[in-house]
């Protein structure tokens, strides 16, 4: 684990506190005033480095984790699945959409700058064949046998942020977890009160600021990487937390399915930029650093949240 | 100004990576390892300390800051105004509101997870009287004169960053500067490339994760205090950058006036918390440390842009 290498040399960091006098009113923060990156005065442009990206800079998208949400107006959102970080909740996922468990489901809760949730609600109570009831909490996992690429910002909630295989993860080296981040278009397990996980049945997407307290919280399962519009474009729920008042209000699901399922010639293919290869770096630094002729100062930074993982649809 | 005690202290921190040895990669994050305020156990709910923030905690809106936005459909978008941060921007946008100037605009540009715009485009040539033409680029402003509130959690984008007047803010101490930071719901002056910074003529609001490279690269004048609904659940454009490709998509605007140009019985009324207040500082705290029976770990931290000022609606 590379980070190891970098312990001894925190610890100094309280020695340096040490040695302040008078008032350093408000502390926490001020460790952080002054140090930043030197802005990159070069960065390429975001949109350059992908397109620059070289065809071994992309990953496919397995059919297995793509999900295939179609509403009955019309309409199609894709997610990708995470089963790298939380494998039983996909498992169940893939038994709900081999079931036919959402044919007939519906988007229920859109609450402004927070969440879209869908799925049967009460509606069904036999879970289908291979579906565990109560999942372990796949909150997070372990750090180890993740490949990741340090963002190189500071970040807001956790001790260190980047990505791994192609996803934003926070990771506390410390303690030797990581776990994915609620960025906008992520999407998570709807549960009830601890201990209860939440089987996969309910899910949602944020449609909003990333919603990272919810990390560590709550089983995040993965992102849409299509049709987005058409969650976060939706009348905001008026009951408490955004629920639809009227069942009226619902948008109905047609079915949701996994790519896999379909004829090889139907499925949708996508490809995500692998966060461990130069032009991820590229873009990276590039969203850091917005150049061009609009942005005449660049940020010389940026939150995980917003260096997207590049995805791109295959034709 | 209190900060420029702890500057002694930060010099230090390059001492510390002095005495590192063998490689420290990825050193920029590294130096944010680990350090993190406590989590605090039992941080109120930030409802709670809302609903228990006393009268004088809380500041009214100036009928003056106080923009109403009409759709001809029904509903209404209600902007705060910041004269504080865009003075000539703002006087602009009253300059226009009192010229009737946005009877009959739209919004015309919807792009998602970014803003949603509304003006006259090209629609009236001949400005009216009062209007600044190229106001000065108010993307920052001296900190010298803002009571500022640090969050006390590192930012991604900027030195520091806190609450001042109500609003969220980032600053740097060593230049002096200060700036207003782009979050959900706030409302910025769209403009062409520089050195032109727009009118005020043409508006947009963020409608997703918070797009703070555009800190400092153009001017923000407020932010949406009610009816954000209205604007973020709106079809997303499929033109370049989100703009609807036929104008009859676009969303008319009945007309954008002034509260204060109402009479008093039907302003609308609104209050915004007080960022030095005691009452704040608990909200501050509950959002970093989410608790209650669903939440059960606390992040110990929060961005400037996930701890929205408290506003409210007064009866």
């Amino acid at each position: 684990m590379r980070h190891a290498a970098v312990l001894p040399a925190l610890c100094a960091l309280s020695a340096c506190a040490a040695t302040q006098s008078g008032p350093v009113e408000p502390q926490p923060s001020a460790r952080y005033a002054f140090w930043r990156p030197a802005p990159v005065a070069d960065a390429q442009e975001p949109a350059k480095a992908i397109a620059e990206a070289p065809a071994e800079a992309w990953r496919p998208v397995d059919p297995e984790n793509l999900l295939l949400l179609d509403l009955k107006e019309g309409g199609r959102v894709v997610i990708e699945l995470a089963p790298d970080f939380a494998p039983v909740h996909v498992a169940n996922i893939r038994a709900f959409a081999r079931a036919g468990w959402w044919d007939n489901a519906s988007i229920y809760r859109v609450q402004d700058n927070y969440v879209v949730q869908w799925g049967n609600g009460d509606a069904k109570v036999a879970l289908p064949a291979g579906v565990a009831k109560q999942p372990p909490a796949e909150y997070d996992r372990p750090l180890a046998g993740l490949a990741v690429r340090p963002l190189g910002y500071p970040d807001s909630y956790a001790p260190m942020v980047g990505h791994a295989g192609g996803w934003p993860v926070a990771y506390d080296p410390e303690s030797g977890r990581a776990w994915m981040t609620h960025c906008y278009g992520y999407v998570g397990v709807g549960r009830d009160l601890a201990p209860d996980t939440g089987t996969g049945g309910e899910l949602y997407a944020v449609i909003g600021h990333a919603p990272r307290p919810l990390d560590l919280n709550i089983a995040l399962v993965g992102r849409v990487v299509e049709g987005m519009g058409l969650l976060a474009a939706r009348p905001r729920g008026t009951g408490p937390l955004g629920f639809y008042e009227d069942p009226r209000q619902n948008v109905p699901i047609a079915r949701i399915r996994l790519a896999a399922d379909l004829p090889a010639a139907e499925r949708p293919r996508f490809e995500v930029m692998r966060t461990e290869s130069e032009a991820f770096s590229r873009y990276v630094t590039g969203r850091a650093n917005r150049g061009g002729e609009f942005f005449r100062r660049p940020a010389g930074g940026v939150d995980v949240c917003n260096a997207p993982v590049p995805v791109r649809k295959v034709r």
